[in-house]
């Protein structure tokens, strides 16, 4: 199989990890950590498995194998032990060392050692300048341990940069032992303030945060970015360093104890401002999982038919978080408005963001999405059980579920009921769908509504384009599938002959209802190659929300001139070794 | 244009009209019908015209030519004029009879006719038999008026039959002079009981409702019939008579004196009934005008690709009207029932057909999409105004708009709230969406959640399939598109080239808000045919809905056993002359 293969590839022979495991005396552990990792792989909520049931069954015969053949660790195994191994590696490794709790010290800054900018860190990214990695405040020279990691390459994903966001993916990471290792490998504490970080004060966007080296950015000013794609599929909730970032104007700085959020109601005197501190303590706190996905995620498809105008976003500019904060509900009925019965047609959020002239990224959604959404937006302070990181709003911005991230405003400072949609740019003149023979001569942005809700998608995310598969007889695929509104997804189609034949993926269980899933579904599935293959074989997917609305077969049906809603049929290339 | 010619080669020679307007020396009159007309032609609520500045424009265009030129009718006014010649041809026909009060006297029962049975009359549907059609009561012979009728031969779909629907369609019908015209074509009486309608006991169909001719089967037991889909998109509200048909057995007779809504809960011992009147007196009535469709509609392109299981539906079993009754939501909480916190899944609704072993028809639909829904299902006692008729669920049927018809349950007797769905056959065993690999030899009809609501969908009405145009440089395209879920519809595309060019339909305004419309969406296009054309055009629409959901582009990739969800590309081939 080809997931099995590529990971086996990499790191400690299998071979001699069976020997390794078998002297450490500690298979009970072990299989109980393997269980835990597969547990672990995909989700929080993801630490059901694909089913009970299949789960129960890789237990067991996991223990099988280790009962009959001692070293026989089958391919499937191999892939199930992955950071499982480091675990294991550094059991062996570290036998004689007292256990000690550096889980709260690992990190933490060390007398003596020498100090490095996140600048010089970042240039150790390859061998040849040694690889460092950066956890809390130390910095570590892994070099030498890269092809000891049981996770194969995907740790050079941290080279020159943090590994919190991976540790954050991968929990099988957060074990003492492994806190003891890396502590081995340490070389310095970062600087309090990398040397290069005195502001161009004239430079509009001086101000922006640092961002994760794994960010791969289509746009740096403003900055915009998307994580590796097959690192997606690997968290059902989106670390904060590596959830894609849209930004439409420089990050604004806002000291939390000055925040205010206004809200207002055109033609009312009433006004009421409201502190982070209210929010947070004048109101119910409230979660939920939900997407964000920028209406132009996989433009880059619709680049291939002819040119858009637009960031060339992979399949990638979508995340998932929990986010947490007062629901917009609550704070409107304490300031008087009642979203049932309030004569308005709108409501218009407000970002701190503005441009030069002093213009403001805003947007706004229909009243009557907001009736039927309800106690579900969120006036967010929290993602991921953290404080929203600048990127991403801090310290508020709105979560509107289902739909388009441009609607869901960051740095929120105002909500203005109103008979008017928001007048800024970006809800007038800017996401919205048109035909394919509406090119910049014939547009006209008032023929049709903003972009709200978000159609029906489904992405491959492993294996990636191009990838030479190891199997020439059947291939395993795993991807995410998503709709606007709520619609959960209730299938996803996998073919390996052009649609042909399909075959159904596996969809992992999601906690929320199938008519109120406002979280991606993550699916996966293995299926035969065709015995016709010259070598090359294109794989396709395609997903059915719960309105049963479908992927359409082909990109030129929906290109348009700002490249958005790209959602065909995702077709991924691959290569087939010759049997 | 080809709507226009259409039209024009029927009936009286326009500048014949023309010659006769003139002497009737009424030409305000008649351009206020015209306008009149105009605005009557699409719907009632299509009482507005696509845009009040067009109909402004048209009425003056209208007033200038008769103004200049006397005779000189255009060929855009000749469409314009359709039933409103039928009045001025009556002008001219009976300018010395004194008007009186006909509208309510006509069709009623005359002494001294002879009787016909509707067998009878059914008989008389081509010139070489005589043409008859009815009117209440009444039976006409129209043979020699045919070749007069200014709307052309649409008249002979009454043919055999009654004209009702085809006069609530064309509401300009309703005219004093026009029911004395018919009044004069009186030959006979319908006789109260039809020869042949004494019942065959053993036929459990023997109960079953007359229905109009113009309903074109796709079973006769039970009666499955759609009306011909140029005509649907004549009237925003489908007549009664024209609705479409979907039974699944017998038309149950409910006597309303003794119909009783039974109204319960799994594991409460409260049970409530309600009768007729209860529902009619003690709560308010609410209307809602929406969409039914079944979700087979469009099967037949299915077809073509390879067999389904299922009745041969074309693109016209769906239909619009406006329905009243209790609101669903007052009636569960009447009976104790919060939908916001009732500790159930779902609501159950069971009809009052049942086979011949007893098990009745029943569907559900989960408890979070009664509360997305809430005020806005209906128990409807009245479909456009009148008492719903038997083969439309009579006394009562449940509306859930946006959801496919076969939830809508008719002759509801019963509602339950409840943990599991509906166990009926066509809850558990039918009405689901599977992709095309899947057949009677592999499917798990457990595999995917039942068909609530449907996907975008829009359908070509005029012209129709195999149509000559008259003209070879464009035509006229006017259908219907609509979405599930209260999704309104925000473009339609049309192309005559295979989709290399796309120009936008000009959508007819709606009353309902754009993110809860329920009803469907009419729109008309006048496009440039290819210039390449070899006498033959592929004309094609496709719509999208307020979450940009698409239909595909082709049916091959939404084939499915049950031939379901049919909503590709509607492609239309008509033949061009060659200029």
């Amino acid at each position: 199989m080809y997931k099995t293969a590529r990971l086996c590839s990499s790191g400690l022979s299998w071979k001699e990890f069976g020997k390794k495991l078998n002297r450490s005396q500690c298979r009970s552990r072990i299989l109980c950590q393997v269980n835990l990792f597969n547990r672990s792989l995909s989700t929080e909520s993801a630490q059901k498995t694909l089913s009970s049931k299949n789960n129960d069954q890789q237990h067991s015969n996991n223990e099988r194998e280790f009962d009959s053949t001692g070293y026989a660790v089958t391919t499937k195994l191999c892939f199930a032990l992955g950071i499982t191994g480091s675990v294991i590696w550094l059991l062996n490794r570290k036998r004689n060392i007292v256990h000690a709790a550096q889980s709260e010290s690992a990190g933490s800054l060390k007398k003596g050692l020498p100090t490095y900018s996140l600048e010089e860190v970042a240039k150790h990214n390859k061998k040849e300048n040694r690889i460092w990695v950066t956890y809390k405040n130390g910095v570590y020279d892994i070099t030498d341990y890269v092809s000891n990691h049981p996770g194969g390459s995907r740790i050079l994903l941290a080279a020159g940069s943090s590994i919190e966001p991976y540790w954050e993916m991968y929990a099988a990471h957060k074990q003492e032992e492994i806190y003891e290792m890396l502590e081995e490998l340490r070389i310095g504490n970062i600087t309090e303030k990398s040397k290069d970080e005195q502001k161009d004060s004239s430079d509009p966007y001086a101000n922006d945060p640092k961002r994760h080296v794994a960010l791969k950015p289509s746009s740096s000013k403003p900055f915009n970015a998307e994580p590796p794609l097959s690192l997606l599929r690997h968290s059902y909730l989106t670390p904060n360093d590596l959830f894609f970032v849209r930004n439409h104007l420089p990050v604004p700085v806002i000291d939390p104890k000055k925040y205010q959020l206004t809200v207002t109601k055109v033609g009312s005197t009433k006004q009421v401002n409201l502190s982070l501190e209210d929010l947070k303590r004048k109101f119910n706190k409230k979660s939920v999982v939900s997407i964000v996905q920028c209406a132009g995620n996989r433009r880059s498809e619709m680049v291939t038919i002819k040119p858009v105008k637009g960031l060339n976003w992979g399949a990638a500019a979508i995340s998932n978080a929990s986010w947490a904060g007062a629901c917009l509900d609550d704070v409107l009925k304490r300031t008087g408005i009642d979203i049932e019965t309030v004569d308005a047609k709108h409501i218009i959020f407000d970002g701190a963001d503005a441009d030069p002239t002093g213009h403001n990224y805003g947007a706004s959604i229909p009243i009557e999405m907001a009736r039927l959404l309800k106690k579900d937006i969120i006036l967010a302070y929290e993602m991921n059980g953290k404080d929203i990181p600048p990127d991403h709003g801090y310290p508020v911005r709105v979560i509107i579920p289902g739909v388009v991230g441009a609607r869901q405003v960051k740095w929120l400072n105002k909500i203005t009921l109103s008979d008017k949609e928001s007048t800024c740019h970006w809800q007038q003149k800017d996401y919205k769908g048109f035909h394919s023979s509406i090119d910049w001569h014939n547009v006209d942005f008032t023929s049709v509504p903003p972009i709200y809700e978000l159609p029906v998608q489904s992405v491959i995310c492993e294996p990636e384009a191009g990838s030479v598969l190891e199997d020439d007889e059947e291939v395993t695929i795993k991807g995410y599938a998503w709709s606007g509104g709520g619609r959960g997804i209730v299938r996803v189609d996998l073919s390996a002959d052009g649609g042909k034949t399909w075959h159904s993926a596996e969809l992992s269980p999601t906690e929320q209802p199938l008519y109120k899933t406002y979280a991606w579904t993550f699916w996966e599935g293995t299926i035969p190659l065709p015995k016709d293959h010259k070598g090359e074989v294109e794989i396709v997917c395609k997903a059915a929300d719960t309105a049963y609305n479908v992927q359409p077969d082909n990109v030129e049906g929906i290109w348009n001139l700002r490249g958005v809603l790209s959602n065909a049929w995702h077709r991924v290339p691959v290569k087939v070794p010759k049997s």
